[in-house]
């Protein structure tokens, strides 16, 4: 089969390789053809040498499952990406996630989506609903992260939260926490994104303006950058939470006394509730069809990291089955 | 009087003025004696620019009441550090310390206790039982902050814990955390400070023979070095907490991605309940005397900051009626 392959041996290579070997599932296992896969930033990290991960690149996907599992079988499913073995002690999402014994989809010891085909343990699969298209299924698992961000930290609607970036993990993170309800802003820099925002209603402010009061509750840093950080750390009021959503592939210098002055909590938070995903995406909750940026072939790869790295865009999406 | 002032135009300088102005106290402050004062690391930080702070230094002391309040008058007394006046709307400990309008004894737009007298709100003191030797009491504001990381972090017998640090404020989170039970280890690395932590009971692990293996539940900072935040990070277990409550000086070069991947809390802390340190204090539930490293006359002042700045020694404290 086509599969997108990196190789940490050749630094910021990744291959189109036309005869992968196809991928077969294990007992408890469904191989899936993928229909839609989307590049994330931390793919675009990986690309660079993040985790030190050689495979098929890409963990956002859905796909039908064309064997094993009956119960399955030619279903349109999307799968959560921490995966274990059949005699791993964790049973559930939760614990899947942090498993010692764990492997994640093109992150870490296991083929990822960018392909024709992938293999995924079938306990890791939610089937989609028929009222959500491909391309919105597609978004399931980043959806999902930032629905994790409202189940460790609970808003409520005198809350006053900020989201620091507009990109693809901001945006989705400002539409979860408009859905449950609270003084929302969605803050960044980009004119483009921006816009798209407040299209689809969400409130924006742009950094320039911005005139930190250490008066919001919450901070979602969503930007990847210290700089990103250091805002929040200046937005956030004492004993105000930060919670961090995106990997940072490099140190930061970062002034940490405000945290001990201040009484900060900055809380790590990735992954997320598929089930809850897929509600918000069934009942229209949050919008993503105006998120997606452009659609490639596995073959015009390049291109298409270029894309996603173009911060005009926002999701970039392969089509495997396209040439 | 007497007094030890940081000018920070003088950067490094602290010098004994022997014809400071005698502080008066306004309406709703006291004036007190100052009869003994510790060395915080915040102190020696200070010195070194920290919060560009100039003016009396210090603020852990113990004295007695000379003027105002008549129900303080002629009481020994600890205060509370973070000042605020009488039209502020903080209007108890909890919220003084985060006020905006707040000053800080020896640390933000107020004289501090490395003199012979100081003044402070009157809502700030704390009466001192009988029980409590002014040797003990001088402990009451470092082992009130130490009593806030169980204030904001509940333990319990079975919990994991791991104090990061043998110096004078590790030393007293292991005690408070001993004192509530858990599974304790107070590491460091100072052959010195190691047995005396072993000698009041608490047990200890030499971070030269540590393996991290991510099992604590909850990890205490108290090294204020990046090293010990970094040692913290493969400490904690997915999803445990690791409390910062040394003030960073400058800006740690930190790889946060951890924080993220494992979903870890970092959570600053700072300041803490009197009542709760004076009630340990009088229950015998903590042992400070042995902490004891040296007295000095403030007229010694370069040689006990430069006993305070050695690893070997504990608290140092200054005796300003001694000369």
């Amino acid at each position: 089969m086509r599969a997108l392959v990196v190789d940490q041996a050749k630094p910021g290579r990744v291959a189109l390789v036309a005869d992968y070997p196809d991928p077969t599932p294990g007992p408890d296992e469904v191989l899936v053809r993928v229909d839609l896969a989307g590049i994330c930033s931390t793919d675009l990290e990986i690309l660079r040498g993040y985790m030190d991960y050689s495979g098929v690149l890409g963990h956002e996907f859905v796909g039908t499952v064309v064997r094993g599992s009956d119960a399955l079988k030619r279903q349109r499913v999307v799968a959560e990406i921490n995966c274990v073995g059949p005699g791993s002690a964790a049973r559930d999402a939760d614990a899947r996630k942090h498993a010692r014994d764990r492997t994640v989809l093109g992150i870490a010891g296991r083929d990822g989506a960018f392909a024709e085909y992938l293999v995924v343990p079938a306990e890791n699969c939610h089937v989609v609903p028929n009222e959500v298209s491909d391309r919105q299924a597609v978004f399931t698992e980043p959806l999902a992260a930032a629905c994790q961000v409202v189940k460790d930290h609970p808003v409520h609607a005198d809350m006053r939260v900020a989201v620091l970036g507009t990109g693809r993990l901001g945006i989705l993170c400002g539409q979860v926490l408009a859905a449950r309800g609270c003084r929302l802003s969605v803050i960044g820099r980009n004119a483009v994104t921006l816009a798209l925002c407040r299209r689809i209603g969400l409130p924006t402010q742009n950094v320039a303006s911005l005139e930190p009061n250490a008066d919001y509750d919450l901070a979602v840093e969503c930007t990847g950058s210290a700089d990103g950080l250091r805002l929040a750390l200046q937005l956030v009021r004492p004993r105000g939470t930060i919670v961090l959503k995106s990997t940072y592939a490099q140190a930061a210098d970062i002034d940490l006394s405000p945290i001990v002055i201040h009484e900060i909590v900055l809380a790590g938070n990735r992954c997320g509730p598929f089930p809850e995903a897929l509600r918000l995406l069934r009942q229209s909750r949050v919008r993503v069809d105006e998120m997606v940026s452009g659609v490639f072939p596995l073959a015009r790869a390049i291109e298409a990291f270029a894309a996603a790295r173009d911060p005009q865009n926002l999701k970039i999406l392969f089509e495997p089955g396209a040439s």
